[in-house]
């Protein structure tokens, strides 16, 4: 069983075949063979002569309730093997070794993978070499299609029995068997939400699989590697992970650039010393660089003019290469729009007019009404909060040394540190509270697909978090207007902050896992089965990428926004990615359970996010600039007033920014070969529409 | 003859049914009719048998060359009649009165028009009452397929007759009968350019339907109509002409609002006097005006804040109407991505990678290169002289004042006018040969499709003719900083280009043709059809669209980017407008030959060309009302710096911008049910695709 789904890996879709061990190609051809899995007998039938197989791949594992009945596990048993005609989820199940355990062991048949794969809108590499979205009722001229652990990565077969097992609706009103009268289903209910309120359901996860996640543990981070094998990630976890690594590999690659200009101009303008210095004596003496001022300052401004435009130009070229992994990964013509709505989603039960199938609907000026009523005074509430938040800091901090002056005591030194505190602990229970009034808007916004879902809710609580980690910077450079403070401040956010996220990350998870947890989950090689898979449960949940992607944000943030007061940022920030590359893969693959990611075509809001912050930075490295006592010193020496610099600065910034929308503009967001695939598809699919009238007519 | 198409006019596609006179109805359907028209006989034969029918429409004229030889006509006639597996346009050609006389008359038969209907991707009404991408092969489907009159439109019918001529191409080598080798054809060269650059072919030019026109003249210009008759125009004149006239009926609405806005602003400020008094008194003293200046200033910022909104909401809007328009009209899925590339593109043979089909190729890089090496540094070279010449301008006019004051004698008063005689000059010069250049420009860079190259030409004329005229005022505005004599310079062009205008564009046309021309062209009941053919070729052709769009765009300019100078502005547009579209209307019916315009979905570049300066527009108001004298006095008085000013006008243009981006953003191009029903066609179209595959795998 431990070698079922063997090396997948490897490197990539292309690659798979090859490294297929012959006995499981064979296996998909459901020729007998003697050692099946541990857990071997006890599946689920299966219906479709076609799925039938000696060898079942468990995917998922459903957890129950401890006080779960085992006619309640039966039932749901029977729920999921049962096929989708009669409201079941047509998947394999399996009770684990004992009937009354609290595990349920998921798999999926053939056909059920293939039906999802197309209603999911993936892409698959087909007879002529082309990607094209899979069509089950064409599925012989789709490579490998007859096996599955070839044809579909272990991410997307783990993602598709949890839609399956998410999408599940009563068909009729029914009372579950062991369950009180409260929870009986009515017509259309989701089953899988209602079992999880009553208690039954506890959770659900996809199980490792230890040959292809030693192998790609292997291939990523055990090593001086410097590519990462994103294919592999693709297919073990999913594109949803697979593209933030892949975009922290191009972020990284691209911080070359800058980080040699960066360390080029530091050097060149001898103000390795006098940076050192001036974060050593704090203040920041500048009188005795006078004599270099000149060249130093253009090279603040050739950094600052570089950084803005390098942000346009990275942001541009990423697009391209997230629409051609996204081409790659079969991920180009997701098909959400056009599936089944999300579990969550509620409305009138009415016919879809775009798809033609009865489901619920929900009008979209309502859910626009709610967002613009609701969810924008909500957050922009929150957001006061914050601003209170520092201004009430600020004003504290004021009172304390004003008191501090009077009393100099024991308790006066006590006292100092007490604003801090407080504001600390109220940006965190802010924080907090934010983000379950993020999730219940999003909710009650009541969006039809998944990833809209998703979009919001990262859309707001990134606005939050932003603005918590910025407040502070932008209230330094644009109402204290004290540059030498937030060189300071940048200097010591971008050391300390890095330090403390890897430790907190990496370290601390990493010595509680070895010294705490592993212990306890030694695995013996005797050991059955299912309690390997009870062992999974074990590990934390994996917090999600919001954390990674707000991280990486904030960075670029450092780096755009600020760039021209600290030039090392880049250096530091490439320093730092490195690592952060290793100890991300190292904390996905070892110390979590492993979790369920969509398909996706691309970082959804995340580049937006990148994309604003981009053109942000314009703005405020002029006004930076501008603030800059050696540009001022320079320009009053050169005979111009301070309305005739402010007019400049503000005639550079509108020309940068009109610079980096022409190239916004003019770098294609595809490259051409994939607008051209795109293109054909376009022009067959319209032609197979009139072919279809054509036919549908004569039939 | 007269009446053939009868009057298809009336009240647009979905009422043309309605008012299709019974006779004409059942002359699709090739019933016997004694009343053929006058040139009924000699038409070359249709070979597909339901094509035949009694009556035949004259459709376009081609004028020949006077020393074109009879042979020439005949060999031209029957490549004309021909079918396109032959080689021909599959069209029907008719000799005129003398087989040697200098004109061919041609029609259309019913199967090229529904092929051409589908490889131009033109939607019409299905059956279940949707506008759905024609198929000829699903013809039986879409209602009244089987008149041609009713089904395409009288402009779409024409332009499918020259889509048919101007895409001949040769299929072997051969010479043309009664031309010398010079003008041998050689395989895949275009004929009608050959046959056009050999002189046999002076011009091919769309008949006017008189009974269609007089219906259409009088619902649109001869009452005091209110609403135009937008599909007659469409159905009349083709897409691109209805939707200029769309654009301007919205555009003339819309300005409603500010107008109101700037007559109440005026009224309440008690501003009129003053602005007389100031236009009057020519340099406007501002004293006497202090009492109430808080009210008027208030009044501007209201005007300039208001008006730089409403821009962005009209424009959003305008996309809404569009995208409405274009579904109504059947052009919201055009294919000419898909279609035959444009005459003139050139390039090696090969398989185009989306179509399949062998056509020429050229590689977008090399088109790229083309355009980034060659016409934008030629194109900025033309702007460069442009400034150029402003600057000589300014420096001959203080020369000659220089002189004057030293002379004052006879020869210095003509003097005086010398610059700005010579700018003129040097202007109107410099407009024509850009004119020329801008042309071989676009021609070099290759464009693919038609509208692409219609495209990048109207964008490179429009960026320069736009600089001419603007760089004056922005020369005022930014540099001289001078709002009076801006202010003076506005009222003056507002009302005298307006008025020269109209008189320029209607009157004297309108003189000429009722003076001039229309003596010669008085038609009598009994001329033969011919002849009344020939006197249309007369009429001078019709210049284009661009002098309509860039004056309306130079309007919206003045009203943008200096409203907050002239709050009169919009009443004076609105008052013209409203005049213009009577005027533009009976040129375009009465004092030109009818036009070729092919169909379209939107207003093309021209609608990036009002959005860009819509958001051109904050700059320049902000930068108005900074300078504005009362304000600075205001603020001044209020204890706050010029720097602090101008920071506070900074501040407010970025955030002005970003509300902008904001509703630009929020408001959707297209209304839902436009959206729900492009999505319908992309699902059913996904579908077929699949479907297919299998069909095909089937058979």
């Amino acid at each position: 069983m431990s070698k079922a789904g063997g090396d997948e890996g490897g490197d990539g879709s292309s690659g798979e075949t090859a490294q297929q061990p012959e006995d499981q190609t064979l296996a998909g051809k459901a020729l007998t063979k003697a050692s099946a899995g541990s857990i071997g007998p006890g599946w689920t039938k299966v219906s479709c002569p076609c799925c039938v197989s000696e060898r079942v791949e468990p995917l998922v594992v459903v957890k129950l309730g401890e006080k779960v009945r085992p006619e309640t596990k039966r039932w749901l048993i029977r729920l999921i093997g049962a096929p989708q005609k009669d409201g079941g989820a047509a998947l394999l199940a399996h009770p684990g070794e004992e009937a009354s355990g609290d595990i349920i062991v998921v798999s999926a048949p053939r056909c059920t993978l293939l039906r999802a794969t197309e209603e999911l809108g993936l892409c698959k590499t087909y007879c002529n070499d082309n990607m094209e979205a899979f069509s089950y009722n064409d599925r012989d001229n789709f490579k490998e299609s007859d096996n599955m652990e070839a044809f579909l990565t272990l991410a997307e077969r783990q993602y598709i029995v949890k839609y399956e097992l998410d999408g599940l609706r009563a068909q009729r009103d029914l009372r579950i068997p062991g369950l009180s009268d409260s929870y009986a289903l009515h017509h259309r209910d989701n089953i899988w939400q209602k079992l999880r309120s009553a208690g039954v359901i506890v959770d659900t996860f996809p199980l490792h699989n230890p040959g292809k996640l030693k192998d790609l543990s292997e291939a990523w981070y055990s090593g001086n590697q410097l590519v990462q094998p994103l294919d592999s990630v693709n297919g073990y976890f999913g594109s949803s992970v697979a593209f933030y690594f892949s975009f922290l590999d191009f972020y990284t690659w691209s911080l070359l650039l800058p980080a040699v200009l960066g360390l080029s101009i530091t050097y060149f303008s001898g103000e390795v010393q006098s940076e050192v210095e001036e974060s050593l004596s704090g203040s920041g003496e500048v009188t005795h660089v006078e004599d270099d001022s000149g060249l130093e300052v253009s090279g603040h401004m050739v950094q600052a003019v570089f950084s803005m435009l390098w942000s346009t130009v990275f942001m541009e070229m990423w697009k391209r290469r997230s629409s051609s992994l996204s081409y790659r990964w079969g991920t180009l013509h997701l098909a959400e729009r056009f599936a089944e709505p999300r579990p969550g989603f509620h409305g009138d039960i009415g016919v879809n007019p775009v798809t033609g199938r009865v489901e619920p609907l929900f009008p979209d000026w309502q859910r626009d009404l709610r967002m613009a009523l609701v969810s924008v005074p909500v957050v922009g509430l929150f957001l006061g909060l914050v601003v209170l938040g520092m201004l009430c800091f600020y004003w504290g901090e004021a009172q304390v040394q004003e008191l501090q002056k009077d009393w100099d005591s024991l308790l006066a030194q006590t006292l100092v540190y007490m604003p801090s505190v407080l504001h600390i602990v109220y940006t965190n229970v802010l924080a907090t509270v934010y983000r379950m009034v993020a999730q219940s808007l999003t909710e009650f916004e009541n969006h039809r697909e998944e990833s809209a879902y998703e979009n919001h809710l990262t859309a707001k609580v990134l606005v939050f978090t932003f603005f918590n980690y910025f407040a502070v910077l932008f209230h330094i450079a644009f109402f204290k207007q004290d540059v030498p403070l937030l060189r300071k401040r940048l200097a010591s956010l971008l050391i300390v902050t890095q330090l403390v996220n890897q430790v907190t990350e990496v370290v601390v998870p990493f010595l509680v896992d070895r010294f705490i947890s592993a212990p306890h989950r030694t695995e013996h090689e005797d050991d059955p089965e299912e309690d390997k898979f009870r062992k999974q449960s074990t590990l934390p949940a994996f917090p999600g990428l919001f954390a990674e992607y707000i991280e990486l944000l904030v960075q670029f943030g450092y780096l755009s926004l600020f760039s021209c007061v600290y030039p090392l940022t880049a250096v530091l920030l490439l320093i730092n990615n490195l690592t952060e590359i290793r100890s991300d893969a190292y904390k996905i693959c070892k110390l979590f359970r492993k979790p369920f990611y969509p398909p996706v075509a691309n970082m959804g809001v995340w580049q937006i996010a990148f994309e604003v912050l981009s053109f942000v930075s314009v703005v405020s490295n002029c006004w930076l600039l501008l603030l800059s006592p050696r540009l001022q010193k320079m320009f009053q020496e050169g005979g111009m007033s301070s309305t005739n610099i402010l007019l400049l600065a503000v005639l550079v910034e509108h020309v940068l920014i009109l610079v980096k929308v022409v190239l916004a503009v003019l770098i294609p967001d595809e490259p051409d070969w994939i607008r051209k695939k795109r293109e054909h598809i376009e022009y067959t699919s319209m032609q197979a529409l009139r072919q279809q009238k054509l036919t549908s007519e004569e039939s």
